[in-house]
Parts: C-alpha cells; structure tokens; sequence
C-alpha cells in the first residue's frame, strides 16, 4: 500500500515510518511511503504558500493555488489516482472502522494543513475529510502519523510474530479485556486466578465477560452496537445501572485492577 | 512547562519536538522534554520489557516491574512529581478540554505501551487515562505526541505572529467559522462577497452564523452544550432537522464551500 503526504514539513515524517514495525513494513514491502513538500508547486521567490485571510482576523491561511496544484500533479503520476484525505474537524470521526476500510486502499495521499488552517476551497480536492478528535493540532503532519500508523498494522504482514491486530480493541464492538504478564503477584497486585488455571475454556469465558464489564464501565456508549447474548446485554445493562462507582481500582471487576479514573 | 516520555522508542520523538513550533518552544524555554528509555530500568542482559500472557493468546506484554520501577525513580526527580498519564482505550476521550487542563500542569509524564499491551496493574501508576480515539496504534508515541503538540501550542508564546489560539474549533464549544485567503475568485470558486466588504460587524455576524451553520450539520452533538443566544439556537435547531442533505458541497452556506464529508 501506498501513503504520500503533502505538507510544508515533509521531514517529520521518515523518522517514525523509518523506525519500528513501520519501518519493517516499508523494509518488507508492506509500506511505500513519500512525503511531497507543498512549498515545490509555488512560484515566487519565497515559496510563499500562506496569505491573510479575507475580512480580517489574527494569523495566516493556507492558499488554495499550491494545494490544487500539487494535488493534481501527484494525482497524475502512478498508474491509480490517490484516495485524496484532508483533515479538518468538520470531518467525520476517525475510528477503527475507517482504518479498516482505508487498509483495502492501494494509494492514499494525505493532505496536512497548518498556520491558521486552510482556505475553505482547497476541501473541494478531498475525497474523504477526516476528524482526529475534538482538539486542536499545531498541523496535520501527527494526524497523518495517526492514520498510517493505524492503517498499515492492518496490513497483513505488518505486524510480526510479537503482535497480532486480533483481539485487540474495537475490533469486536468492545474494549479489549485486561491482560497479565509475570509475575503472578507484584507488590501484592495478585492476578486473576482464573488465568493461572490452565483451562483454556474457562479462560475466554473469564476473559469474554472482563471485555463486557470494562465496555460497560468506560465505554457505555459502545454496548448498544456490540455483538451480545441477551445474556450479555443484561450484564453489561446491570454494570450500566451501577452509577455511582468512583474509581476504577475500587471495582473489583478482575482482582487488583490498575489505576484510571 | 516540562513533558516527559517514558518508551521503548525514546528516539521516535525529537524529530519532531525539534522542528517547527515545537522546536521553536523548546529554544524559548516553553517547553522543556526528555524521552526516558523503560530499558534503563531493566536488569537482565536482553534489557527485556515484556513476557507472554497469563491464560495464553498471542502477542507479548509489558512487565510491569520495569513500568514501576521507571515511573518511581523518574517521580523522584526534580522538584514536582509529574501528573502521569497512561494512555488506553478504556481511557476518557482526549479534547481541547483535557488539553487546556494539562497545559495548567509544570510537569506531565506520558508513559507509552508497545508491543499486544500493557499488564492491567501497571495503570495503577496512572494519575490519569486517556484515549485518542476508536482506534488501535502500534504504541503509545504518536498519542504522546499528539498530547504535548495540542498542550504546548496553548502555552502563552508557544504560537508566533502567524497563528492564534485563539478562534479555533472548540474553544468556544462550536467549529471554527470558514475562512479564505486571496485570490477572491479562484477558478470560479469564489469567496463569500460579505468577507471583501470592508463592514468588520457584518464579517463579525457572518462568521457567527457560519460557525453555527458548519457546527449543526457536521457536528450536531456539539451544539447541546454550545453557548448560543435563543435565536442562534432556533437556526441550529432548522438545520439538524434538515436531514436529507447529500453533500457538503451542495449546502451552500458559504457560497462555493468545498467537498468531503
């Protein structure tokens, strides 16, 4: 799969798709990565790729001339036109769902905004407008980080033998349930008997519900569209009703859980 | 402001927390970083962080005496105890919100997971728990990045003349108004006429209404907790109720607004 940027700080980006299991991606064929720099589809002197915003107001814009430009250019080259993202937070969400559906791309070229954001035409180019969360980035070059991070640990053959996208997190319509390394005791933080048992039926039953109740507990909003048993359901409703809970550590939902609020 | 790492990847960071405003807020003393490798605190020749789980499945965990032992020493550094964030999707949504709350802090340590996870009683270290969002990264750096570039930026001289935080998305519970830069008239793509006019309380209310019109149709669940006048609420509520409408390009609201969802 193929990932490009368009940014005016295309060097932030090699460091960490160099390093790690993106860098083994890329090493292993998985990940061909390149980042283009806005400032080369200006024509003036000082590159100049931001302007004053009309009707007044503090700081400086992204102009639309570079962007369609450099968009249409890149789009040109190769044998498939890039799906074209931009950020923005008019965007739709992201989420796991939209990883998933981006990993059955084969180009993607993601679109960073920075200054005071991005003259309203330029979203004309966008074939899909992402929203990272309700917080404000000092550019868009972490958002895309984010987005090929997320994409290309889908990839198959991305992740190596010490990791596995299965049972992870949101990929069933629930949070992951807890997990348990060496040693069984630490400082007296015991782990789960169930899990020190050996039997391997009891363990997914153990490990079934822990994912429900912690959805139930943190993530509320996530139960209504899991897969449940009506069964299910009505533990994760019961954990639901329970309201008044402090902390996570007081709940006793798997022997000494850790931390949180 | 002082943030601090603590990673299997401690390399991953300074390339970008050198560049640009990060870079810049660094130099003028805004920003203070250090990246702690969690292999320091191992004591075996491999320098090994993780181990297999408990009740099997794939992937490795990481240990938590070395999570323990790091945090403790690091804690024990320096003036202040740093607020120690963990990062989880059974944390609570990372917003603006969060990020002015941690920009009001002299010392933040973002502890950052590899590998299938984290052992569940490592999060007892946790003052806090966040989750980026619905989706699944390779490790806890880029969601520490993300944090410290959406803090800093808030921090008074962290953003030169060329941007503001101020008039952004969220800052007043509503998606920032559309802007435009020159030329007025860019491929027959043209800028709201009120914007050229010179009439700063007609570019005031345009930009109010546009704001409301963007937040009401893209980010509906916003508008609740919004602050707006009796009259302003009236015209969000017009627009949540047209429910039909395919695309964004045909809204209208700004004459030619561009693409995407």
């Amino acid at each position: 799969m193929r990932f490009e940027t368009l940014s005016v700080f295309p060097e932030v980006f090699a460091p960490y798709l160099d390093a790690s299991i993106m860098g083994r991606a890329q090493r292993k064929g998985i990940l061909d990565f390149e980042a283009y720099d806005l400032r080369d589809w200006t024509h003036d002197r000082h590159r100049t790729v931001d302007d004053a915003p009309f009707g007044g107001g503090q700081g400086m814009l992204m102009k639309p001339a570079p962007i369609f430009e450099a968009v249409r250019d890149i789009a040109s080259r190769g044998d498939v036109p890039p799906h074209v993202v931009f950020f923005s937070p008019c965007g739709h969400p992201y989420d796991e769902a939209c990883a998933q559906e981006l990993s059955h791309m084969d180009r993607v070229l993601l679109v960073c905004g920075r200054y005071e954001g991005m003259d309203e035409r330029a979203y004309a180019l966008a074939d899909e407008v992402i929203s990272l969360g309700d917080y404000v980035l000092t550019g868009g070059e972490l958002a895309a980080l984010v987005v090929i991070d997320s994409v290309v640990r889908l990839l198959p053959g991305a992740l190596g033998d010490e990791m596995s996208a299965r049972d992870e997190s949101f990929t069933a319509g629930l949070l992951e349930y807890s997990q348990y390394t060496r040693p069984a005791d630490f400082e007296g933080m015991t782990v789960p008997e169930v899990l020190l048992s050996g039997d391997h039926a009891a363990v997914d039953r153990w490990r079934r519900v822990d994912a429900i109740e912690r959805t139930a507990r943190w993530r509320p909003d996530l139960i209504a569209s899991a897969d449940l048993s009506p069964q299910e359901r009505s533990l994760a409703a019961d954990i639901m009703a329970e309201s008044s809970r402090p902390t996570r550590a007081a709940s006793g939902v798997a022997g000494t859980q850790g931390g949180g609020e």
